[in-house]
């Protein structure tokens, strides 16, 4: 039996766990990330809390390797984190740098390829072969698991499906276009779309809750929570980012043919808040063969995804490289 | 030095050539596919064109296997064409019965899939590594190739980038919905919304080209003809079909992250009428990344593409079946 450590790095928090060869994490750690005390400060510390969760696993020397998913863009056969704004890390040779401070094989990769790679292999869509994964949190991305495998293209850069201006769409988005998929129906971006409304002088509980300075600590969780409680412009905000989460699934279906798709990120606890609409919108523009055969799930692994993918695809990657 | 038969089975025409492993097409001939005549005189007819085709070259003995494109549904890995409208065809098990006929290994696969396998590989986009290839003529159908290697997703539908409602539109299509990418783009799609206007008596070339009853013969060809002389109605309705192409090529840019973009198929014929209003929308919607890095391309191949792809898909999968 061979054990690997899965590290999923956040803005907020490192994540890392030790997981076995059939993918079940058998301890794992969790620590703010500070960022903000420079990259080698926070490659210390990934490297002590690799060997505090193996030392507390009673595993020293038994760890085949590491893997690590990183936001933002990663070139993951050279090992390096190119840019991530949450970090704000450029260039980082991340492989170089943690094997030296471990004495590991360290690989790298995009936190939600792991996240997705983790859901699609060993949670929501535990056997089957063509999964869809879509996180929805403070940004909404994608990835596609083929027969076990990820889909990169070229410069790694697939799966930007929440980008793209959306017709009648109009809310501005952080990647400088108006209308994105992820300017109205990312968490962060009901959010935002909450705000513009409550400016707007639409009536509403949240303001009620969040008077004048309070609604900066307005959260997507409120939303739901305002939703519950018959508020109907909440009920809009969510009901719209389900159609348009289910309207910018139709290509995605029709081009890439999952069997499953799995929602997952933050924004997947709204649960059948943000399904019904989205299954409605999409199941209506899917054509037959397609809408027949494709099911939609939420992710059922929580935290422990992107260390499980994470720590999963390093052993994937570390066999194929041996053989 | 091995060499493979390709075979691309339209409605219309069969093409069958001879390939080196190099992909270079030695000799071809073209024949009336006469589907009427059921599909064992079909089947009977394409194993005399292989023999034809394989003692032209002087090349009888030398052929390691025959690669078959077809229109529809396919069971690439089962060898079964499910079901092609244009064909009358359904669950005819192909590979089984020309091998039978032919004694040689027999390949089967979609059309469209061969097509852009072979611009993908041999034609347009040669030496590149993420090609997304387009075709535009009675339908509108895509294909992705990866490293060499075709994307097929679950049941193998992937790549059906012509349906679903597009926002706006409202064109009736083939496939139930209104509104599609293939009700207005295709090139019947074209001619169809030509007629669906001369119908509600807009002024055009076309109506005085084409009196009366004449009216069934309007081809694409003669609505890039009429743009050329100056026709209004022709020009909407080109720049209308290149608009919708290059937003449906957004979300398939985002998700895939091809590095080149082949258009393919009869309605490339028109040529810049179309790309230029298909680039500009494409490139004004794609993220910075994607944008500068992607080009779009015209097929090179023209009756090639399908013959040179079924050729050397067949050559691969037989490789990796032998190995």
């Amino acid at each position: 039996m061979s054990f690997w450590i899965g590290v999923d790095v956040g803005g907020t928090n490192i994540v890392c766990g030790i997981v076995d060869e059939k993918g079940e994490v058998l301890d794992s750690i969790k620590k703010p990330t500070q960022a903000f005390l420079g990259t080698s400060s926070v490659l210390d510390h990934m490297a002590q809390m690799v060997s505090e969760v193996t030392a507390r696993a009673g595993l020293s020397g038994k760890v085949a390797g590491i893997g690590i998913g990183i936001p933002g863009l990663v070139n993951p056969w050279d090992g390096i984190a190119l840019y991530s704004a949450n970090l704000n890390w450029r260039d980082v040779p991340l492989s170089t740098e943690l094997s030296r401070r471990t004495s590991l094989p360290v690989y790298i990769d995009n936190d939600v390829r792991m996240y997705v790679y983790g859901e699609a292999v060993y949670g929501a869509g535990l056997g089957v072969d063509y999964v869809l994964g879509l996180t929805v949190g403070t940004g909404i991305a994608s990835a596609m698991v083929s027969q076990g495998q990820l889909y990169y293209g070229y410069r790694d850069l697939a799966g930007e499906i929440g980008h793209g201006t959306m017709d009648g769409e109009s809310a501005p988005c952080g990647c400088g276009f108006d209308g994105c998929l992820e300017a109205a129906a990312s968490a962060s971006g009901m959010v935002r779309e909450a705000k513009r409304f409550i400016a707007e002088g639409k009536p509403t509980l949240l303001s009620q809750w969040f008077p004048g300075d309070d609604l900066q600590r307005l959260s997507a969780a409120d939303i739901s929570k305002a939703m519950d409680a018959g508020d109907s412009l909440a009920s809009d905000i969510m009901n719209h980012a389900g159609e348009l989460l289910g309207k910018a699934l139709v290509p995605a279906v029709h081009i890439l043919s999952p069997q499953v798709i799995i929602i997952g990120g933050g924004g997947a606890m709204a649960g059948e808040r943000l399904l019904t609409p989205l299954r409605q919108t999409l199941m209506s523009r899917l054509l037959p063969d397609f809408r027949q055969h494709v099911t939609i799930k939420t992710a059922v692994l929580g935290d422990d995804a992107g260390v499980i993918g994470s720590a999963m695809q390093a052993k994937q990657r570390h066999e194929i490289k041996q053989s």
